[in-house]
């Protein structure tokens, strides 16, 4: 596993190494967008308004363990891996910010920070998220090509194609935003329609959509652009599908248990709004067995692939966190 | 320019031929989705509610033009160029969803018909359009791999990411969103701003973003998939600069003169807002001649690339629609 760094550091202490690149190549890429100024300010607000970074630090730690397998030093996974990094967060940005809109979920505060909306008004909010999305995909489409990684016999070209296609199929209809028009729907938002309360294969099915399918994107675009085979490929999507799910079963329980401060949102929010979440569904105890059963599975399937060390530790992890 | 039907039949008859094409492409799209049903009505809805087909059109009409140049004959030219021409259909369908909305234009009739929020709400709506625009970008990325044209070095992969490129960089912060938001600005419509009204050179370059940008990437985007090269490229670019801000003046003229029958949308709505259009610069008379003068070096740009006929003929009818 040369070029991954020992298991001895602390996951936390790489994953913050892995959240400051991410930060710097966000930043970076700001002033090259072309927006005119008053786009520009609500593209800063919404982007680079602190978080953990989870989706990209996923890709970057999955192009440095598939990376090390095939012989790829870290810092080139890395180089390789960072326009789709930026990318699935610039994605999650712009979802955060329609999310908020009072249109949607109207929440005020995000990030510990009023939300876009709030700062610049309902229209540039929308274009800011549209933005965001747009760019997302120049972001990969438009990155200097990079001579290919050994082990691969796809071109770049083709590498960055299907990077691209699994991120555009994880955040549209089939995944993010179609889990998004489900959750409105659910909750009564959508004109002319009565729908049905969500039972448990609903809120599963709304949850791998809305949330699942970008967290399984950012792993899969880290492999395929160090080069894996379908393989391995195969392994880190079955690794993030369980890790995405205890990571929405850790966040409803902190959503019961958790502070305002510590989460920079707002807290109690789903529970209140009447919305089915893990605890409500199963309590919080068995809600805590079933992520731990989940990190359980991710931490074994990396293993069988010859990939654990720094993936099955964010899996654990991802079980400590508070925030 | 074999491939290209003769001059003869007359221009209406081939855009309306290749208008069908994409709404057949359009209509077989959508199954493929994996939208929930809630999503897929709003979609359908916003997609498919007729239209001139545009951009579309010029995309495949480019790849035509350039593919008969190239060797290339007319059903293969289209069927590379259909991917490309979908995705900026879909954008430009997106961008009317989310431009119509009460926190932008706030428009209840589009096409001819009532507006998606009007419909299902601007919740939904906005998720409509998030996913039309994320789907864009997934139909080049995900459309099967055909063989090279000949006449390129470039492969297939390279060409589709080119084009996606292209697309991104029009469609986003420096072009369309870029435009919209000036526009949203300049109406004073941005919360905490008290923007200056656009002077001649701002409306220009706020057209240039909002409406041309998409335009040249629409014929861009038909050439490079063809196999063109960079100084065939350029030359449909300047084609597609002047095609589209005669587009621009004819569209401010009809909203002058033209019915909302004919239109199918609100008319004389930017005159109302207090929004600077050419013929209020400029007064009707030099805004026509403007536009004549615009047509006049597209055709002569595509004529000096070997490229006229069809390329020529559309930009000719651009003066003389009437809606």
């Amino acid at each position: 596993m040369s070029g991954v760094p020992a298991a001895g550091s602390s996951v936390q202490a790489y994953l913050h190494e892995l959240r400051d690149a991410v930060d710097e190549a966000l930043e970076g890429l700001l002033p090259g967008l072309g927006a005119p100024p008053v786009l520009d300010a609500a593209l800063r607000h919404a982007l680079l308004g602190g978080g953990k970074r989870l989706r990209p630090c996923l890709t970057l730690a999955t192009a440095e363990c598939v990376g090390a397998r095939l012989g790829l030093d870290s810092a080139r996974a890395r180089t390789l891996a960072m326009p789709c990094a930026c990318a699935v967060e610039m994605i999650h940005s712009y979802s955060l910010v329609h999310d908020d809109l009072p249109a949607m979920d109207d929440d005020a505060l995000r990030r510990g920070r009023p939300t876009t909306h709030v700062v610049y008004g309902d229209g540039l909010a929308i274009l800011a998220g549209d933005g965001l999305l747009t760019e997302a995909f120049r972001v990969i489409a438009a990155a200097p090509s990079p001579t290919a990684p050994p082990g691969s016999e796809r071109s770049d070209a083709e590498r960055r194609l299907r990077a691209m296609a699994v991120l555009a199929t994880a955040a549209g209809a089939a995944g993010m935003v179609g889990g998004q028009a489900i959750d409105l729907d659910a909750a009564g938002r959508v004109t002319g329609r009565n729908a049905p309360a969500l039972d448990r294969a609903g809120l599963e099915d709304m949850h791998a959509r809305k949330t699942g399918a970008l967290i399984r994107a950012a792993v899969v675009m880290g492999a395929v652009v160090s080069g894996a085979d379908e393989m391995l490929i195969a392994a880190v999507d079955d690794y993030a599908r369980d890790l995405g799910l205890a990571f929405q079963i850790v966040d409803d329980v902190l959503d019961v248990e958790g502070s305002n401060a510590a989460l920079g949102k707002t807290v109690g929010k789903d529970a209140a709004a009447g919305k089915p979440t893990y605890p409500s569904l199963y309590g919080l105890e068995v809600s805590r067995r079933l992520a731990v059963e989940c990190v359980d599975r991710a931490r074994a399937t990396v293993a069988a692939a010859g990939l654990g060390g720094r993936l099955a530790d964010i899996a654990a992890w991802s079980l400590a966190r508070r925030s």
